[in-house]
């Protein structure tokens, strides 16, 4: 048996106001494309197919296009779970009609937590497609009490498979939940994952999946093994946030011998556009080839950059965010500079960076001197006056008369 | 060839803040009843499905459910389509592959207009589900600028259809639009309805739908047909407005032989609770028997009443809306009363019948010389001061004194 492990699709995320539709319509066409060479038994998509409840239309669309080619053209069975970021019943709809077909979708969790059956040459594998929900849910639904974390749901879940499940054949779990080899809290969560619940309870131990002869998970964006090789995250297909620069995504491909062991390849995906920072100085930055990436700039510069994000983008147009690491120093003379914040600045400091920006060279002896006569001039008038004063005298100064 | 014609089910919807959903799933149990019972061929549904293009969860369940009894549990075809209500990718999704199960679903036009085809002992049958599109949709799709009202885009569908309609077949069309016998302006619309247009160019003539064998619409909230008994609404199943009042609510039973003629069978539904105007005194009204119907009441009485939907509701319970038939009269020591709206009535006016509401007797002669005499000082007096006097003293005067 050989299966496709994927999740976290998000389709219809924004990062930094920009729709990732278009780079996810081109990976996705990647991945079909690995589906198409490699003929997998199945493929595994473990939750957040959408990045919220109710997407907008264009990822709606694509999904329909993405598991239409998966499920009708390729014949290759699809075996999917709600995330939290998904709407259990919106994905739920049709499911039972859509099952015949091979699209198998579990949105909403039920009682009966009934496996779908895949055959290959060695009998049965019984996959265990268990949705994401919240600890009150399965509380209500298996009528136990004594639910309240993430980790009781899951070890009532878990129980509950193990107490019905056929010991003859190979069992896969597919799940959505934050795994730790114990259950302990860990820090390798994403800027773009969203918590589970608000004040840590929704860690979830590794050990419950013991059982399984593989566990495809799903919620954390960087893929990677809880335990041991057989529990895994399979990661998101693109990166969707800064924060996951330097995470390799792509998916798994898992082939199960007859005792139910797994080999596990990892397949990497090519984005259209990396997410990665830039750190240089505007100058040197310019002269970077036009390049198309997600980038988040880092500017090195020591004076203050106007207009930054156009300039920016006229190297790089996908350009996300742009910031200056070294704050405004206040120049003194080719003085070493001492770094403070841009709010600590004293006027002259703050005037002297500025002109230099604008006129490209240093402020004359005399241009300062006229400086602090006119600021020292507004200081003593009252502020409705002043601001007249400051447009013109500063408009003077400018201009290095 | 045998088929149910439904529409407008507009599953989610909220009449004055209540949600139907329960009065609906009772209506569609008795409605897939009836697909047991006749064992129709198949079941159209002519649009607006959702109230909205986003529903509540309940109704998309709701939904879920009843699909899936008529397509997998009774075996019956459905062919639906989108009306103006609901989002075209949303309730797309998926239909390439609930196809195979025999669930159509036509949530966008697509340029080829392929039909649906069913086969009787006769022959064929073919059904063309066109969802609702907006004009500007349609001059998109078939890239013919001529087309600028709904009645030329229903044009362009109807004229592309006939071009390559097979002959030998029997046609239906499934439409969801405003059609009246020649396109002109009619006034048969309720206010559950929502415009397809603003400016009066939605209406669509139904001699472009001459060439089918049926015509099964959804929009208009009433059942009727149009032109001739070919071209049928099949109305809502439920009322949705007390404007709906006097409906029928039902669907069509079409029974098409070998040429392609039709006889039609209107079936009725009946709501657990029927919408309906109640007009009547409060004091008669206190007496009828308690009945869960959603009742708009219009109250007879004279006088002004004291928290009227409170009264109504110890009667009627789920009554939506009260309303006096007459406005507060002013009242003479028994002479003949002029009909007035209460912001026209005096102080003195005002305040007796106030009274008589809560002491259930007239004014004294005395207690109504206390009042004037209050008002009149009350008058004198700042807004600020009289403010907590008013409080007081008509306490006083309420008790008699």
């Amino acid at each position: 048996m050989k299966f496709f492990h994927t999740a976290d699709w998000h389709l219809g995320k924004l990062v930094q106001n920009v729709y990732m539709t278009e780079d996810q319509r081109l990976v996705l066409q990647e991945f079909v494309k690995a589906i198409e060479e490699e003929k997998p038994d199945a493929v595994i998509i473990a939750g957040d197919l959408y990045d919220r409840g109710v997407p907008p239309t264009e990822a709606v669309n694509l999904l329909d296009e993405v598991l239409e080619t998966i499920v009708l053209k390729l014949n290759t069975p699809v075996l999917a779970i709600a995330g939290n970021h998904d709407s259990p019943s919106r994905l739920h709809f049709g499911s039972r009609m859509m099952k015949s077909n091979g699209y198998h979708m579990a949105g909403q969790i039920s009682k009966q937590l009934e496996p779908v059956v895949l055959n290959d040459e060695h009998g049965e594998v019984h996959f265990h497609l268990i949705p994401y929900a919240d600890p009150s849910v399965i509380r209500y639904v298996f009528e136990d009490e004594e639910v309240k974390t993430h980790n009781d749901a899951m070890r009532k879940i878990t129980d509950e498979i193990a107490a019905r499940m056929n010991a003859n054949a190979r069992h896969v779990f597919v799940g959505h939940a934050f795994v730790t080899p114990t259950g302990e809290k860990e820090d390798n969560t994403s800027d773009s994952e969203r918590p589970l619940s608000i004040g840590g309870a929704e860690h979830v131990s590794a050990t419950l999946f013991e059982k399984f002869h593989y566990t495809a998970l799903g919620h954390l964006h960087q893929a990677h093994f809880v335990l041991n090789e057989t529990i895994h995250y399979a990661g998101s297909p693109l990166k969707y946030s800064i924060s996951e620069e330097k995470h390799k995504k792509g998916f798994f491909i898992v082939e199960m011998d007859e005792a139910g062991k797994v080999t596990i390849e990892k397949r990497l995906l090519t984005p259209a556009r990396d997410m990665r920072t830039v750190e240089a100085k505007m100058d040197e930055l310019l002269k970077h080839p036009i390049n198309e990436d997600y980038v988040f700039v880092r500017l090195l510069d020591e004076t203050p950059v106007l207009m930054p994000m156009e300039k920016v983008r006229s190297v790089y147009p996908n350009a996300m965010h742009v910031e200056r690491v070294i704050q405004a120093p206040i120049v003194k003379d080719g003085e070493a500079t001492e770094k403070v914040a841009r709010t600590k600045m004293d006027d002259l400091s703050l005037f002297k960076a500025f002109y230099q920006e604008v006129k490209g060279t240093a402020l004359a002896e005399e241009t300062e001197e006229i400086f602090l006569e006119v600021l020292q001039e507004l200081l003593q008038k009252d502020n409705e006056q002043s601001a007249v004063k400051i447009a013109v005298t500063t408009n003077r100064a400018a201009k290095g008369v």
